[in-house]
């Protein structure tokens, strides 16, 4: 509740939960107290037929969840053996004496049932309430994953008459509503596979949600939906699922067997970071030089020293200098610099914080060309550099889709 | 809703609250769904104070904010030039046409004031209801973060009566457990300043918080405890706050008027990149190789192909002539090398994955020196990268505050 920690409990079991044909209706996250806990789980016995709760059953005075259940079933709490026991012999593996605090896990409300906990000392909780059936569960991931899968999933796995199948397609280069345009009346409320749209950092994700009888009609329904966005938005896709930016580059860097090297001022490595986040870059990736003071890029990519004096280390001349400087110094097909002001300070009028440039080298046999654009990024420093480094991304993905070089300047 | 996205937003809003002694009292995640919305905002105008309500103001149909809010104020939407106005000029200045969904944006329930958004297309909006002030802003982090700074917390910098102030001291380079252990009765529960500790990526923080009557009283009891942790912690704590060990190795350097190169393998970056997070870095880092294939090893920063050979790129030897290399390569008094093995492949039994080569270089007037210590560590890929980094920024301020060079194995 105080923001020290991120509710990834939540999205799990939604996840999960969806795939099996059953929507959340809301997430409530509350503070260790026992009458905001009644209250909340109240309401959400009235709301929903299903309500997961997931923390407040360990060993200390602020896990106030087993006493919320008594309070609210007007129950006493009964030590459970058994349940006693096993967490006895849990400690007793570890070769340690249990705390006696830990005798508090074994309480359950009378007429609750027991889940087992494989993985940790706090047993779960089972109870019906009206037509609602309440679980509580640790809040430690690994043991409250592996409790809903053994006590919770099961429940809808002879199917609850209805498929719920998710997708998502990531685009890059158009904003939100400019895509949202394009999919026009695929948008719409009510539509069935529903989609829409979200926004993180500069990447925005077509969501689809598809619902049918069975999960094959579902699937089905959902890819002829998926086909048709792919077709409508082009090259603006570029992963679906957990596809990343870098991860597009290198699946397309390793289809056509090319290197790729990154020369970069203002992002600072942050390009060559994202590209070996991909297991495996090595196939593709030769390295790169982060020439963030200016005698590193006269030293290291043979930038000339007057080119920035003349035009200054954000121009399009040194970009394009330091794109060709990393082919001359590599092997690599393609090469990608970055430079710019990525602020907070830095900034002029003509060239304000935000401003940068990105060059994409290219070899093809003996001959190299560059191309370079000019951006100009809103925000933060932070925000700066990610989007920087993201287009940078786009711009070597789109390169390595495109054949020919008509556009390119060559350079000797 | 469907488990695709973590909720950030909530986390950071609460602990900027909490900051200021405004306890949150839950926080509720909603789909897109119009009655949803309605009955969610209703509930907690009864129960709380202040609401504060992020996303939903997108221009496309799913999302519903504004005419959940026009709902339940009984009001029509009104459109508000001004933000139209503000809306196509930041179009303009990207250089594109606004498409006309955006109108939607600029829509605002009639009675309800405008807030401006610095950083995008969705206006906020903030209205009362009762006794309780809502505010409803953009849900893209950056936005909102920015807004809130400006439109949330300037209301409660006047005081609540009750004054709770939070510190944070962060460490690096022993387990939670052990500073634990060192802090002894300071961790004692139901003291004041009361005091926790976290983990997150291998940086254990100790938590104060701190309530007294008065802010100036709990500021002078908080500082006097955090003085004492400190004392006994050493130098296991890089800082305080919002500090990163970049910003830790940075302040070093510049007090020192010391300047930084890297070379890098695994971590493809990651290094240089947290170091140029750091606003300024210009002043104390120069920049840095990422010689992820051996060639670019040998090529760059002059390690021995016989060496790679002989020893593997993962081994001492190799690390210290990456480090030697950078400081050979540039004029920089410290360089920091890695090589490892990252995975999830290239693993093997002598050196499995986790294994990470750090070594940092030192230039004393002619002299260099390096030394380099093996570490291995556990989990995914990420996990091992985001670890080597942090341990090598931890390394480097190690030898910033350290001086005296006896152990240091000297170079020609």
């Amino acid at each position: 509740m105080l923001g020290q920690t991120l509710d990834s409990n939540s999205a799990w079991l939604s996840a999960r939960l969806a795939d099996r044909g059953v929507i959340p209706l809301y997430h409530k996250t509350i503070a260790d107290d026992l009458q905001a806990t009644v209250t909340a789980l109240t309401l959400a016995i009235e709301t929903a037929e299903l309500v997961i709760v997931t923390g407040g059953l360990g060993p200390t005075l602020d896990d106030l969840t087993r006493q919320a259940i008594a309070t609210l079933m007007k129950k006493p709490l009964d030590m459970h053996p058994p349940s006693l026991e096993r967490i006895r012999q849990l400690f007793k593996r570890l070769g340690r004496e249990m705390p006696s605090s830990n005798r508090s896990q074994a309480l359950i409300p009378r007429g609750a049932e027991v889940l087992n906990n494989d993985w940790g000392t706090a047993p779960g909780i089972r109870f019906k309430s009206g037509k609602t059936t309440v679980f509580a569960l640790p809040g430690v991931p690994y043991e409250m994953e592996n409790m809903a899968e053994r006590h919770i999933f099961p429940m809808f796995d002879r199917g609850t008459g209805l498929a719920v199948v998710v997708a998502s397609l990531h685009t890059f280069g158009a904003g939100e509503s400019a895509v949202a345009e394009t999919l026009g009346d695929l948008m719409q409320r009510g539509r069935n596979p529903l989609l829409g749209t979200t926004v993180s950092g500069g990447v925005v994700t077509v969501r689809f949600r598809c619902k049918a009888p069975t999960s094959k009609l579902a699937h089905k329904q959902l890819s002829a939906t998926v086909e048709l966005v792919k077709q409508r938005l082009g090259p603006l896709v570029f992963g679906e699922g957990t596809v990343t930016l870098a991860d597009a580059v290198g699946e397309l860097a390793k289809a056509k067997a090319k290197r790729l090297v990154t020369a970069e001022s203002c992002t600072g490595g942050l390009v060559a970071k994202l590209l070996t986040d991909v297991p495996g870059s090595s196939a593709w990736f030769d390295g790169g030089w982060i020439t963030y003071a200016n005698a590193m890029k006269n030293r290291e990519l043979h930038v000339a020293a007057s080119l920035i004096e003349k035009d200054g280390a954000v121009s399009e001349s040194v970009v394009c200098a330091m794109a060709d400087g990393a082919l001359q110094r590599s092997e690599a097909d393609f090469s990608v610099a970055l430079t710019g002001v990525a602020g907070p300070d830095g900034g002029t009028e003509e060239k304000p914080v935000g401003t940068i440039w990105i060059a994409i080298g290219r070899r093809v046999g003996e001959r190299r060309g560059v191309i370079a654009e000019c951006f100009r990024f809103p925000g933060t420093r932070d925000r700066v550099r990610d989007l920087a480094a993201k287009t940078a991304l786009n711009l070597l993905r789109l390169e390595l889709i495109r054949t020919g070089r008509s556009m390119w300047s060559v350079r000797q």
